[in-house]
């Protein structure tokens, strides 16, 4: 049996597969964009042919698989929210049947992004972490004691759905006020132009999707939160309480969270992450206002180490380090 | 080896202690009124007459610990908010002197009540559950993958310092718009004061203290709470209004700790949720409206099922069943 790991990477603007030693070294790597409206099948054969690029050895130590939400979990029939191809797409079974005999496992993509830095990035050696991507979704997985929490269904670390405001404006899940709604990247797009933003040119469409992994933080309207945080660098007054704005909302969330979990770290991806002290001074500013506590004063808000591979590294994880990261007997 | 379990419960208003069987079951319980404002060796004093009156037989399973927080933990130097007189007082190390040879475990009170929830009362079976108190102050334990989390410090649970309204008032922590800070019945009550609510007679001093176990929880005020809930049954509409503010604050932090913790139950106990629908009503309506995805809306929340034995029940099961609810090595 080979000692690699065939990791795999579904997001609604790229699919990715990769080979993945068992220290989480990244040895190969395929991408290809994900076909836009395409049916269930078409979007199989898509992910086959991409398999096909890799040299697969014969016998693998198993496949990870990370996968856009919602999914039944850990059963794996997906439905991503930007892929209307697959609506209970059985991809764990299908990719089961493919590779018989090893471990396949599945997660959400943003678990995995957060399994990612806990096992090889910014969050090794850290007991009680909250690993965080802020694009055009705002996402997480929670690893408390050193093992990834799933709740009971698979669906532990939704950070984008604490309430930071319940007055605020809805939110795609059909509530109103959670961080989600005002910190992701179209929302405060939205909310700038609505002050009266005039976007300007810093930031080509060529950025777009480039360092922002995880399927549900990548689609459109990442571009415009580039511009305004290029806009914002630039000292654009509107541009500049945006990013405020959601950096508030976002250390208001985090301190809700480690008031909670006690949390020793937080680590923060995504395309929004980028705007570097813009987003992340408000956000300090408002979390340590709310975590007055002794305990709560030491977690540390880092940025996420990790770059485009990242996905599949926690995709390999479920497998390579599945006594932290896996916890269904199946 | 006896196979009793000594069960220890500090709070502020009265130490409690008893002998608790494997399967839960307390079977002598002594409970002496904690002195105010006495030194560290009155409290200690005060605490090993208590257990003179108890037969602890030579040998014991092991002896479990809830005290009010906060405390280092798992070293359970404890420096209970309002019992001045131990501050860093070494209350594990000094029943391990007194019970040589057996395990002696600590932990917060509010958890405690948490553990015994899962391990005996409402919510057992539960992978992922919260157990709420709310009185005096709102505290909680978190259990996920039905394993009490501790958090880095031990403090994991802190429910009452969900963030409920950023604009909301100051909170005992040094924060503000914490869930305590609205929905704690001393800051209940004086919200309603400063409405123009007139407590009615409904509800006797002597019913003080009664059902709501938990050192925190159970402190001056609650007699106060207790009146507006009382006047809110009578049909008082600001006694009304208090209580739906409360549910609603309840409902919403629910709300987030449900989103980021993928939890199927919620247990409430304390003072303050014995005011039944006039509480739950409004809570179960603002916590549907914030948990509109599929995997949220499974959540329950249901009272909390144990009586003033639930501090002693909580203690017993660090060492009972110290596999699921105790985790440090030592």
């Amino acid at each position: 049996m080979s000692d690699l790991t065939l990791a795999v990477d579904i997001g609604g603007t790229k699919f990715a597969a990769g080979l993945v030693e068992p220290d989480g070294q990244v040895v190969a790597a395929e991408r290809v964009a994900t076909p836009q409206g395409a049916d269930a099948e078409t979007l199989w054969g898509t992910l086959t042919a991409l398999l096909d690029r890799l040299d697969v050895p014969a016998a693998l130590a198993g496949v990870g698989i990370g996968c856009g939400g919602p999914m039944t979990w850990p059963e794996g029939e997906v439905s991503p929210l930007n892929m209307g191809g697959w609506r209970g797409f059985p991809l764990r079974a299908r990719l089961a049947a493919r590779f018989p005999g090893v471990p396949v496992r599945i997660h959400n993509d943003a678990i995995c992004l957060a399994v990612a830095e806990h096992w090889r990035g910014a969050g090794r050696g850290s007991a009680a972490m909250l690993g965080m991507v802020v694009s055009t979704g705002v996402g997480g997985g929670l690893i408390l004691g050193g093992r990834l929490i799933d709740g009971g269904t698979g669906n532990a670390g939704h950070i984008g759905h604490v309430v930071v405001d319940p007055e605020g404006p809805p939110c795609g899940c059909g509530g109103n006020g959670c961080l989600e709604a005002i910190a992701r990247g179209p929302g405060l797009a939205a909310w700038a132009l609505a002050q009266g933003w005039s976007p300007g040119d810093a930031v080509t469409e060529g950025d777009l999707y480039r360092d922002a992994p995880g399927a549900l933080y990548r689609e459109e309207g990442t571009a415009t939160a580039r511009r305004l945080a290029a806009d914002a660098a630039a000292g654009d007054p509107i541009a500049l309480a945006a990013m405020a704005r959601a950096g508030r909302a976002l250390g208001i969330a985090i301190a809700s969270a480690v008031n909670l979990c006690d949390l020793d770290l937080v680590t923060v991806g995504g395309g929004l992450s980028q705007a570097g002290d813009l987003l992340f001074r408000p956000l300090e500013e408002a979390l340590r206002e709310h975590t007055r506590m002794g305990f709560a004063g030491r977690v540390r808000v880092v940025p996420a180490a990790l770059g485009q591979d990242a996905g599949l590294v926690g995709a390999a994880a479920l497998v390579i380090a599945g006594g932290n990261y896996w916890s269904p007997g199946l």
